[in-house]
This record gives C-alpha cells, sequence and structure tokens, in this order.
C-alpha cells in the first residue's frame, strides 16, 4: 500500500491532527456534473451504468478532478444488496427506486438469501479501476445502506413519504422484521468487507430513513444491526449517517464507529456533547446553501467550520447533494471550506 | 353560547385540572371511516367535498359518532388559503396536492393577494352547520396550516421529499419570502378569526414541513409567523404542530399558545423540560402503532400517557392517521386512552 497524497479525511476521521479541514459531498459523483449527465445519457438507464466497473470508475473520478474534493466515493446505489438478495430492483426515470416485488410475508422471506459478494463483483471491480486510477491522490470511500433502510425499501416497494407498511410490520411481526434484518445485516457486513479487500480507504453507512422511527423503534430495528456492522468492519474507519435521528445521539456515541454523520437540523454543539470527543463529525450545510451566491456559501460555510472547530470535523453538506445544484455553488462551498482558517487551531472545548 | 357536555379538551389546553385525559385524532374525519369513503365516493373530487358545507359538516361529525372522539375537526384542507390568496390548486387522486402554477418570481408574488375571509365562505358555513349539528356533545376545532408550509406548497407546486424549490428562495430571495410569509400569515390571521367567530371552540396550526428547516432558518421563517398567529388569537386556545422540529422546542415553549403538538419521535419528557409546565402537550403515538393488534395497541397507548402524565396532555396520534390504518385499530387507541387510569393523579414532575 502506497501512502496517500492526501489523506486529510483518513487523519480527521482517526482523530488526529490535520492542516485543514477535508471536504467532500455526499452524492458529488452525480448529476451535478456535466461530464456525469453526458455519460449518463449516452449508456442509457441507471443500472447500465452501476453494474459497469469501467463507468463506475470514470464518474466516480470525475468530482476529484472537477471538483478538488478531499475523497472518492465509488458511484453506486445501496440498492444493490436486496437486488443481489434475490429482490430486483428498477430506477424509474426521476421517479426514484422501484421493486416489482416486495417483501411482506413468510413466503417473501424464504425466496431472500444473504448475499454472496461475488454477485457484486460490478462493485468490487469498480473499486479496484478506480483505485488504481486515483494514483493515491486522495482516499477511496465505500459505502452501504443501513439494515433498517435497505429494510424498509424491501417492504415498501419503493420511496414513500411515510414507509407505513415498513414500519406496520415492525408491530404486526417483530419476529419477521429481525429476520429480515439480520440477512440485510449479515449480506452487508460480507459486502462492505469486500469493498474493503478491492480497496476503500473507508467505509459509510447510510441509513436515510432513520428519522421515521421513534428512538425506542430505532434502538431495537436500527442502531441493534448498525453496532452489529461496526463491531465486524475494523479494518478501516466507519461512518454512520443516520438522517433524522437527533434522538439517537447519545446511543451513537456509543457505537464501534470513528465518524458519524450529522443532517442540517442537528445542532452541532449538542450533537458533540451527546458524543463526546471520541468521535468524528461529518456534515452538516443544508444542502439548500448551495442556491445561493458566493457570499451567501461562504458566510454560512464559515459559520458552519466555526461551530464545529479544527478538530475531528470532515466538512460535507447535511444529505446528498441536490441534483439541480449549481456547479458555481459546489465549488464555492469546496474553496470555501478549504481556504478556511480557523483562527484558533486549539478549540476551547477539545479535550481528547 | 350553551356549556358543552365534554369540555375535557378545553379544559387540558387551559391547564385545568380533568377527569382523564381526552383523545382526538389528527385526520380522524376521512379515509379511515366507511361512511367517510361512501360519501367521498358520491360526490366524486375531493374539492367538490371540501366547498360543500353539508357534506363539511356530514364527515365531520362522522369519527365523533363513531369513534366517540372528544373533540370534533372541521373537515378542510390547509390549501383552501393559498387558493384564496389567488393560486389555486388540484387534488390529484392517491398522488396528493398540485398547484398548476407557482409563486417563484416578483411578478407572481404580485398576483397574490392577502385572502378575503368572505371567498372561504364554504368553511364558516360548514363550521355553522357542524355547530349546530353537534348539539354541544364535544369541542370542535378549526384549523389552518402555518405560513412556512403554505409558502412550500406555493413555492414548490407540490409535495417533495426535499422542498428544495421553497428552501432555494430562503437563500437567494429572502426579500421575496418574507414578503409571500407576510401576505400568508395576514390571510391565515383573518381566516382563523373567521372560523371562531364562525364557533370553533379551539383552533390548530399545522407546520407539515417544519423539519426540513435548520433551526435558524426555522426561526426566522416558520416561528417568526407563527408567532405573530398566536399573539392575534386570544379568543379561544390555540395549538401549534410543528413537525419535525425538535431543535424548536425551546422556542416554542415562549409562543403565546396553549398547546404545542409533538410527533412520535419527539421525547416526552425532554418536551416538557423544553416547553416548561405553562402548556399543554398534544400527541404523540406512532400512527404504525395502529397497524398492531389490540394489545401492543393498549401497551404503547398506555406507555405513552404515562410518559405524559394526567396534566397537560391531549392524546393524539404523532401526525395525521394513515388513510390504511384498520377502523378497529384506531378504536382500541381511543379506547384504550378514555378507559386508562393514571395510577397517580399527582404527577411528580406537576409544579404549575
Amino acid at each position: 500500500m502506497t501512502a496517500l497524497k492526501n489523506d486529510l479525511l483518513l487523519r480527521a476521521a482517526k482523530g488526529e491532527e490535520v492542516e485543514r479541514t477535508p471536504v467532500w459531498l455526499m452524492r458529488q459523483a452525480g448529476r451535478i456534473l456535466p461530464q456525469y449527465r453526458k455519460v449518463r445519457e449516452q449508456v442509457g438507464g441507471f443500472k447500465e451504468l452501476v453494474t459497469n466497473p469501467e463507468l463506475i470508475c470514470e464518474v466516480t473520478l470525475q468530482p476529484v478532478d472537477e471538483l478538488g474534493v478531499d475523497a472518492a466515493i465509488i458511484f453506486s446505489d445501496i440498492l444493490v444488496i436486496p437486488e443481489a438478495m434475490g429482490l430486483p430492483y428498477e430506477m424509474v426515470e426521476s421517479k426514484g427506486p422501484r421493486f416489482p416485488e416486495v417483501n411482506r410475508s413468510e413466503k417473501d422471506l424464504e425466496r431472500i438469501h444473504v448475499a454472496d459478494p461475488s454477485a457484486l463483483q460490478y462493485v468490487t471491480q469498480g473499486i479496484q479501476l478506480t483505485r488504481d486510477a486515483l494514483h493515491n491522490r486522495v482516499p477511496l470511500i465505500g459505502f452501504a445502506g443501513a439494515p433498517w433502510t435497505i429494510f424498509s425499501y424491501m417492504v415498501e416497494g419503493g420511496g414513500s413519504k411515510t414507509f407505513s407498511q415498513a414500519k406496520r410490520l415492525l408491530y404486526q411481526r417483530p419476529d419477521m422484521a429481525h429476520a429480515l434484518l439480520d440477512k440485510i445485516t449479515e449480506s452487508t457486513i460480507q459486502y462492505l468487507k469486500a469493498q474493503i479487500k478491492a480497496g476503500v480507504d473507508l467505509v459509510q453507512v447510510f441509513d436515510s430513513w432513520a428519522g421515521i422511527l421513534s428512538m425506542e423503534q430505532y434502538s431495537e430495528f436500527g442502531l441493534e444491526y448498525i453496532a452489529r456492522i461496526c463491531d465486524e468492519i475494523y479494518e478501516v474507519p466507519i461512518t454512520v449517517f443516520s438522517k433524522g435521528a437527533f434522538f439517537a445521539m447519545p446511543e451513537m456515541g456509543h457505537l464501534n464507529c470513528q465518524v458519524i454523520g450529522l443532517d442540517w437540523t442537528m445542532h452541532v454543539k449538542d450533537s458533540r456533547q451527546q458524543v463526546g470527543w471520541k468521535k468524528t463529525l461529518q456534515g452538516n450545510l443544508d444542502p439548500c446553501v448551495l442556491y445561493g451566491d458566493t457570499a451567501t456559501i461562504q458566510q454560512e460555510t464559515s459559520k458552519m467550520l466555526e461551530y464545529f472547530g479544527p478538530y475531528r470535523h470532515i466538512a460535507n453538506l447535511g444529505h446528498g447533494v441536490y441534483p439541480d445544484t449549481p456547479l458555481d455553488g459546489v465549488k464555492a462551498f469546496v474553496d470555501a471550506v478549504q481556504s478556511y482558517e480557523h483562527s484558533d487551531r486549539l478549540h476551547d472545548d477539545y479535550t481528547g
């Protein structure tokens, strides 16, 4: 393993001192970039793109070249896991994912198996190609959906405002819910290990629908399984982003992970107090700030960096960048982070 | 004004002692009731129903008769206000509301006027009819959307996962955003006053999209306007339900309102601590509990009632009841609240 030229992200994740705060954007490889839209148009469907290692590599590198971010994140989708478990998905243009078949009964559950990582070779091959092509410029991030979020899609059959079908199962058949979450968790651990073997430097678990559960339910059906993943992944640092789960912050402080993602509704200082100084925090600018002019973006970004302080912070948005965000706004954000100087590198509250 | 036979809701709202906790459900007049579905089918479109005073009266009374809830809430929609302001909406079957025209530019804003309450006579007439037909059995609740939520629909043009068009305006043209919020607020105050004059006993302001703003933005573009409404409505108690705005609880404690609604992700004890004992809390069972069996519903409802204690609580769900909720589940919830006896009527924490 050759040394990375820019390892700010990894050092920040591990709680080491950094010269400046590293920055990347969730969903940075995607529609915000004209070069991505061109590839996407040429290839036709989303799934043709997401299963093609060469194209995965190409679009993963685009934001590193265009934006100068401090990390690459492999271009993929969290729904490759349910597909590898026996539940294929479709990506409906401008509507989002849809599962022609769903998992709601015991019979449905029988068809579902723990995913064999070899079914996801298109991802691991994409990682290998990207890693070679990156020439150690920046770290490469791998990822997976958290079990609760994957479960939600598999039971609901697609996006939803309430995910009431998925939540219904938690009250009606908690035993079945746990059985499915168990299979998803096992699949996810093996999948993340395959990504690490293929060369990613850090992995992130996205729990996009954490915020629709009550604290008690998220503890039982969400964090329980995330904790299992965190315990099994020791080869590289791991980030957990539970969107909307403000109520779970104290419990998340006990996870065996290095980084916790915050969305833009979460208080930086409160979250820090709740998780302590043994974790790095990632986030959390409102993605809509990037619709503003450069002055607004600089001002809001500076405010955010000031809240977090210079230690144990990875700058990011509090959500994936919205597809219609102007490229200039994205660039202004990256520049604002990379040119920011903390007035005092020794943060008052830092006791780590 | 004749005395109400059941005034539990009003006494709870005002912080007076009650023999038992009152209960009603947000969206109780609606698809969960077979008698509603029948009316809805006969009349054809949603808007034909929502603009017909006789039918408004009929469906408003249905849950009082069928479920025995402790309050009626007038059947209507929060989007009648933008329509009365010059921006008509459509209700697309099983998809939700859509605005053929939106409000995003200064020119758009010019077309928008403060609503004349006389344009909403179908609502006030519905209230008068309902009030007569109720024969003082239970209080009648009136309502309106909060300015931020109405603004979101008017700018976005319909439902959205991110409301990024609405939020975009806050960063790009805060002046225009405030101008529109101002007109909505003025319209809402006059509309609520017309409802009160027509006979409602309490009003509720629904801020369905409060949770997509950061704390600072919600303070500026949300609570600022809610506070203005609260200050102007003194004739009857007022409830504010800012879904998802966990971060705003301490600030909401200073609103000039009697009741604050909680969604199911909000901690009961934390919220109580943050708003103090001068407010009544309303909520907050996860609507998906009602998919469970009777034993589950009883257990979860008892737990909730225990958390809130016997004073200053109005039992409800943490969200509008989902349309596919089994009627038996709804009944089990209402029964569970109405038959519950607090082990100790004097709550430890009660200092009010």
